[in-house]
């Protein structure tokens, strides 16, 4: 379970860096600028969940592998940006995957350290997102998860399915991918038919 | 003692997350958008001084409450959002009665895990004023604690009158009464009066 | 080595806590918004660190003089703002001398706690720039660091000398002070000279 665990967020981390590392070279960041988005991207919601579970030193600080994979997913983006951004639509389809990947392995955390099961829910979410969260702040923008399309409610889905299956008793791994392609098959659904939330009708400014 | 801490956070914890809902809605976000926000404003302070003081896991992600106090106060907003809209004055008193109650067990919970008093004082403030602070952060705005009316002033006094009741071995609910009292009606009278703080003159801009 | 490391630290917030306060009234926030902000420029790094670390509660809030010397030098800031503004370029050295004591004694608290060398020269980087990213987020602006000239790369090679210095088993003083010379050194060499790091062309805007 561990190593899954492992594969599947250094897969994470890789695709969640080339996000921050895009949106880094498009505000004309310098190269720190892109590196550090693309950490903070890639890590951001993985901290968050390991300091709040009490995971101390967070994955992202412990084990040299997350801060290698983002390092080089920023490097690529920083020198082949006209690529990558030709690839746009790709890169949508592999941050759905990111997504999947985070949510599923976050609620497997918490999970792990004794959180409940709707905390272990929230919690997978939040690995999901996070990055992207403190990403957009980094760059004084109000971050998108939260008022674009669906996205965090298909996090919010894989990781329910991984609580649900380990209350059932069902076997992790099994559980786990289902998690993970629910996830992505509604992100990339999501992003297909523009499925959006709805949005409340704010009287004209006073 | 406990209880007391609790029923008071629980009730912070509703009036907050409305206040943080109530822009959410009015910046255009979803409806994930707003719920983020409301319990970011709902949370944000205890999450921030349960991770200083190394109470793990945070009690807004360990009590399933607290979520499901400001969930229930973010769809409440979104609903009925003309409604609170129009009940503007009286959401200022009641954040001013959620910045009371936080400053007080803030540095209630502060003081029971061992930290210093000057720090117990800060820590009841920060409690108080960090929700408000995150929730405009994500939206990319300044926090306007930092910069209006008499806000965390009145959650240091707060505070204070909770350790130095402690320091003097008065009853703690006594005392926390009496924090919680003093804070909430000296935010009443500066809004009431627009006691301000004062501001440097920054030299013309060059 | 306690007491360098504890020095070192309290006139890195001094010098950090003046710039924070100089920006919180270039951008009119009253005086507790300039407070916050230089105790935010000051310690958001090193609490940033503690909490990664696991130092609870982190050094800014168990001791008392940390906060002393923010609002100390907030006050200051804010009394005489003109004059300090004329001291601009006293100030950008004094940062830069700042950003030298945070790395090398972020460093060193990181190998302290059992960090690998990699992480710790991570953190000693990340308690250099930490305060300047969340003064930054706090005024919603991205963070100078990010995208101005050489800053962070210097305290990369200050924090890099204290843990190559640690690994090679020399005398922790002598290591600590060649660390902090080189990267104040660089640092000032880079105001000086106008370095910059690279930073990439993205397409015109689609």
């Amino acid at each position: 379970m561990q190593t899954l665990v492992l594969v599947l967020d250094l897969i994470g981390t890789f695709v969640f860096a080339v996000s921050g590392a895009g949106k880094g070279v498009a505000n004309r960041l310098d190269l720190f600028g892109v590196l550090v988005l693309s950490f903070a991207a890639a890590s951001a919601g993985s901290i968050a969940r390991d300091v709040v579970i009490g995971a101390i030193p967070p994955a992202a600080f412990g084990d040299w592998r997350y801060l290698a994979v983002s390092a080089l997913a920023g490097l690529i983006t920083f020198a082949r940006f006209r690529a990558i951004q030709r690839l746009r639509s790709a890169v949508l389809v592999f941050d759905a995957a990111g997504l999947a990947l985070f949510a599923v392995s976050g609620a497997q955390k918490a999970l792990a350290f004794g959180l409940t099961p709707v905390m272990a829910v929230m919690l997978g979410m939040l690995t999901g997102i996070g990055g992207g969260i403190v990403r957009d702040m980094l760059l004084a923008e109000i971050p998108i998860v939260l008022r674009s399309e669906l996205y965090a409610v298909t996090a919010l889905v894989g990781a329910g399915v991984v609580v649900v299956g380990h209350l059932a008793e069902l076997p992790p791994t099994g559980v786990t991918i289902a998690g993970a392609v629910l996830c992505f098959g509604l992100r990339v659904a999501a992003l297909r038919h523009g499925w959006r939330l709805p949005t409340a009708k704010p009287p004209p400014a006073t």
